[in-house]
């Protein structure tokens, strides 16, 4: 019997459980400091939920199969669909601006690599029904809170930023036709990624040449907006909307961690504006979250479009740059109270002494067997008790307990009612 | 495009999240309050790890599929199995007693019935290394304090206690070899709940006959301990067991909750000692949580075994029967602030405003749009916000915002200094 998880999962045991909870208290708090609200989805959708044409990568990656009911489900491998769905039936009664969190695992079957598991807990932002990019700017100003919170500032962590109107204003420059836009950005994204030779033929099906792509790899390279008006114009949809990006950037205070680059794509389809990705600027991770504005993903579910912005943060490249630049917290178990009858017969004693210091919401444990009392002492100090409490005849018979504080060692005697 | 979620399975929009967020606060409260440490495994498994061979109604309802690397998985029905992975993964490091807990979503593919779905979550508390019922008692004090905690009493819910020992002392008195006992356990737990003629043959396979079947189930019609003791004698185990285990439910203060019924045995295969399961007094869902010892379950998996204990309480059902009672809590969105810019060109300030409140820990939303006071008065209302910040140019240019206190309905100007 093999005793790990499936191949790229992970188990949480109660050390590694305090780490993720701390976490997620981070991410939750700071989606309610923004105020965004909680929700969640099933964790098995439909697979035509995830199934779209643009050759994304994550479709080939789906934990799919076929339930006992002859239907085609899958595990998610991100959230916007689910949520996607949520929205639309939700329908009218939705009042916008809805900004909704979540904090969803999601599953993909692919090659593992360093800060890449077959499952990671992504959390969520979106805000549905702002056309503007001051949707983008709060999203960008939580991911920042969120960061300074961990101990991370812009000197580590630099987000990149650009959008999906920049290659559109490149592709239409070189005649590419719209209806290709979408599977031509997924193929754009990969350039980044692999060779050209190895994505040659899925290019030329899109009806791209090389020349054309020549054209395309030199506008993704710059790096600078100024860079960019001269290619575009000043009145381009993406100058604007970049320019105005930054202006809030400022208001916030967090114009220091955005760098603009054109090569940011992003590898999902359904991008229509402002992309962006948060990166490690010691550069040995891949991407630490990404996101970007999805104006027209619900019709693709055959609903009515709401202009909509979100950005995934997994978990697990997060840690591992925390735990490489040393900001892993050390989280030890605690407690308030071990309480440790000295005799058997002191056993419900125990229990009545326990009992009142939970009703008070203390954190208490009770020892459950005969042990000595060196073995309390010990257990102590494993559960990160912060005091120790004997429960013995002589004193329980005066109604009393004897209490040893385990930091200061001082040791003390209190009655019943002064517990 | 279906919009609703796969069938048996539940969408969580935020009024049901907020549900959700305060039932499993309460169950973490609770846990902690008694010592328990949280861990968590993934949700996709190896499937051998839920095939046990006693005709379980569990494995045969399994969401089960071969991944792309032809693994045999299947999504967790329960979470013990994992459980007692990670435990056996653990092995000599770990400390014991372990008392953990989790809050896992379990699958299974099943026939939906009121309380039932194809998933659920399951607070789920444990207790490694303690071989008295004095752990069962500390899990039966976690379970009706929790219940305490959510406005339920002895009059609401009840927790009938038996012990596998009773059926074990019943099989042997009527000749049933001890290695048919996990096989005849579920099917006895059946008995309960189908006519006896559909699993005739299931019994016959066993070697049961007619009359032996007879006297199982006039003995466990038993409801009372002196009955028992008739039965098995004073000195059995299963007495012995079930009189200390209420000994101690009356120190803890919870005996008024447990009725001693001889026909609860559990349905699952591993159970070795102590079964409970707590029910409505209302009598009108199925249980609302359930479980007891299981001392071997380790052995199943090749390793050692530990003694060990614990339950599962899943979401649906408590939910239900709080909602019936009229206890739900009403939880309405709740936020500290919503800032308003009063024109396009305070958006920055009003960003300043909603960083500066942020910092301090306040949650807070902001007006991503140009937007009428009206429509900023009715969102406040929605989001429940206490107060309304106003940026107008005027009080901006004094270094003041104009804030409306929404209970009150008092207004006033603050400088940023007192904001």
């Amino acid at each position: 019997m093999d005793l790990n998880p499936p191949r790229g999962t992970r188990d949480f045991f109660p050390d590694e459980m305090r780490l993720r909870t701390w976490l997620f208290d981070h991410f939750r708090a700071v989606a309610r400091q923004f105020g965004f609200e909680e929700y969640d989805a099933p964790v098995l959708e439909s697979q035509e939920l995830f199934v779209r044409k643009a050759g994304e990568e994550i479709t080939g990656q789906l934990y799919n199969f076929e339930d006992k009911g002859g239907r085609a489900v899958a595990l998610r491998p991100e959230m916007t669909p689910s949520l996607a769905r949520m929205i639309l039936k939700k329908g009218g009664s939705l009042a916008l601006p809805a900004k909704w969190f979540s904090l969803p695992q999601c599953w993909r079957y692919e090659r593992m690599t360093r800060g890449r598991k077959r499952e990671h807990y992504q959390w969520n932002l979106d805000i549905f029904g702002v056309p503007g990019v001051a949707a983008e700017a709060e999203l960008l100003a939580a991911i920042t809170t969120f960061f300074r919170r961990v101990g991370l500032g812009a000197a580590d962590i630099g987000i990149k930023v650009s959008s999906r109107k920049v290659l559109q204003g490149v592709l239409d420059s070189v005649g590419v036709p719209d209806e290709s836009f979408a599977a031509v950005a997924v193929l754009v994204d990969k350039l980044e990624k692999v060779p050209r030779d190895a994505i040659a033929g899925d290019m030329a099906a899109l009806g791209l040449d090389e020349s054309q792509v020549d054209r395309i790899i030199e506008a993704l390279s710059l790096r600078d907006l100024d860079g960019l008006e001269a290619l575009l114009g000043a009145d381009s949809p993406a100058l604007v909307e970049l320019r105005e990006l930054f202006a809030l950037a400022a208001s916030y205070g967090f114009a220091d961690w955005l760098v603009f680059d054109a090569s940011v794509v992003r590898g999902l389809a359904y991008y229509t504006g402002v992309v962006f990705e948060a990166f490690d600027r010691g550069a040995t991770l891949r991407a630490v979250c990404g996101g970007g504005r999805y104006d027209r993903l619900l019709s693709t579910f055959g609903g009515k479009d709401i202009p909509a912005c979100g950005f995934g943060f997994g978990d697990v490249v997060i840690l591992e740059l925390l735990k490489d630049t040393g900001r892993l917290p050390e989280l030890i178990p605690d407690l308030d109270y071990l309480v440790f009858p000295l005799r058997p017969e002191m056993r419900g004693p125990a229990i009545e002494v326990a009992t009142k210091l939970r009703a008070r919401g203390q954190s208490v444990d009770l020892v459950l067997e005969d042990k000595k009392t060196k073995w309390a002492f010990k257990q102590a100090e494993r559960s990160g008790a912060r005091e120790l409490v004997f429960v013995g005849p002589d004193e329980w018979e005066a109604g009393r307990v004897k209490v040893k504080n385990l930091a200061s060692g001082e040791q003390f005697e209190l009655s019943l009612k002064e517990l």
